[in-house]
C-alpha cells in the first residue's frame, strides 16, 4: 500500500493539515458566495468548530494571509489553498462502472466547478452504451484505453461490484491512471507508484449505526 | 458537533479500534465466502496490511477468539464483531433525496445484507413521486414523519442539496432520527444527542487529486 508522504510535508505542512484544507476551503468558498471579503480565525474557529488557535496555526502555513487584527483575506486564502490542492487547473478523469452510484458521481456539479472534468463513463453492460450522461455517451469498457491516452488520464472513480474491481484497477493502472477513486467494496492492491482514495459505504454506515445504538447506552 | 464517547470505550476498547472494526467485519465476510473457517493473526495481517501485532491487540479486545497456534475462529470472530456493530439485528432507516445519489443508496444491497431495512424514500419533486425503488415508492417530504414515527426511525441518510440540508435535517431531529448519514456539502450542527457521519465526496476527490499530483513532484 502507497503510504501518503506529499511534498507538503516535505515544505514542513503535515499530513494533519494538508487532509483539512479541503474543507477550509469549503467554508472559504461559503464565504464568498455569502460576499464576505474577510474573517477574523476566531470568527472562522466558530463556523468549523476549530480552536482559533488550530485555525492560526494551519493556516500560517501559508503565510502572509492573515493579518493581526484584519482577518483573512478570504478570495485569496481561497485561491492559494485551491493552489495546493491543484484544483486551480483542470483534471480531466474518467468514471468505470454506470450504475446508480456511477451516474450520481458523472452528475455532481461539484467536481467540475473543483476543475474534476469528466471524459468518459464506462460499463461492461452492451444495454447501456450510447445512453447520455451530461454531454458524453457511456462507452465500453474496451474503449477506455484510447481515453485515457488521449486525455493524459490520471483519476479514474470505481464504481463496479467488488468482484471485478480488481482486475479492472490492474488495467486502468497499466493504461497509465495513478489514482484510483474507489468505491467497490474492496482494498485494492496498487503499486507504490498509484494512489487509492477509499471510500466505503457500507463501512461508514455501520459507524454511524454503532455510534447511534451503543453510544448512549 | 457530538463528541463521540462509545460504550466500548468504556469498556476499555478504544475509538481507534472502532474505527477499524468494520474492516475487520468485511474481511472476515471475504474469509466466509471463501470457506475459511480459521485464520492466523499474521495471515490476516498479510491480508489487511496491518502488522500482526496490532491485529492480535486489537482482538484481543473481545477474548476468546484466538488461541495460540490455531489463529482466529472466523466465524465466532465474524459474529462477535457485528454484534458489538450491532449488525446482528434490524435497523430501519430512510432517504431523503431521491437524486441519483439516494436512489444508490437505495439499490445498495450490501446495506440490507447488514441489518439496514429501507422504510422510504423522500423527495420534494413531485415528479418522482410514486416511482418505484425496489419495493418502495418514492413519497413527498410531508409524509417522513409519520413513517419514521410508524417504525422508530433513528437512521437517515441526507441526499439533498446543500442549501435545504440544514432545515430537513432539523426537522428529521424534531421527529426523532438522531442518527444522520450526511451526503450533503455541508457540516450539520446538531444538538449533543444527534449523531452525524459525513461522507463529503468532493473532498475526498480533492485528496486524492492533491496526493496524485502533489506527491512525486
Amino acid at each position: 500500500m502507497t503510504i501518503y508522504e506529499g511534498t507538503m510535508e516535505k515544505k514542513g505542512i503535515s499530513q494533519a493539515v494538508i487532509q483539512r484544507l479541503p474543507r477550509y476551503y469549503r467554508y472559504l468558498e461559503d464565504l464568498m458566495d455569502q460576499n464576505i471579503d474577510r474573517i477574523s480565525s476566531s470568527e472562522l474557529s466558530k463556523r468549523m468548530h476549530l480552536t482559533a488557535s488550530q485555525i492560526r496555526q494551519d493556516l500560517n502555513n501559508f503565510g502572509g494571509f492573515g493579518q493581526q487584527g484584519y482577518g483573512y483575506n478570504v478570495k485569496n486564502l481561497h485561491e492559494e489553498i485551491g493552489k495546493i490542492l491543484n484544483i486551480d487547473r483542470e483534471h480531466p478523469m474518467i468514471i468505470v462502472g454506470a450504475g446508480h452510484l456511477g451516474i450520481a458521481l458523472a452528475n455532481y456539479t461539484n467536481f467540475r466547478k473543483r476543475g474534476f472534468v469528466l471524459r468518459g463513463i464506462f460499463d461492461s453492460n452492451p444495454k447501456l452504451w450510447g445512453e447520455k450522461v451530461g454531454d458524453l455517451k457511456i462507452s465500453p469498457m474496451e474503449e477506455i484505453e484510447s481515453v485515457v491516452k488521449q486525455y493524459h488520464i490520471r483519476l479514474a472513480a470505481i464504481c463496479i461490484p467488488k468482484d471485478v474491481a480488481v482486475p479492472v484497477a490492474e488495467k486502468l493502472i497499466s493504461y497509465g491512471i495513478d489514482g484510483l477513486w474507489n468505491f467497490a467494496h474492496v482494498d485494492l492492491e496498487v503499486p507504490d507508484h498509484v494512489v487509492t482514495e477509499n471510500v466505503h459505504l457500507s463501512e461508514s454506515l455501520m459507524r454511524l449505526s454503532y455510534r447511534v445504538f451503543e453510544e448512549r447506552s
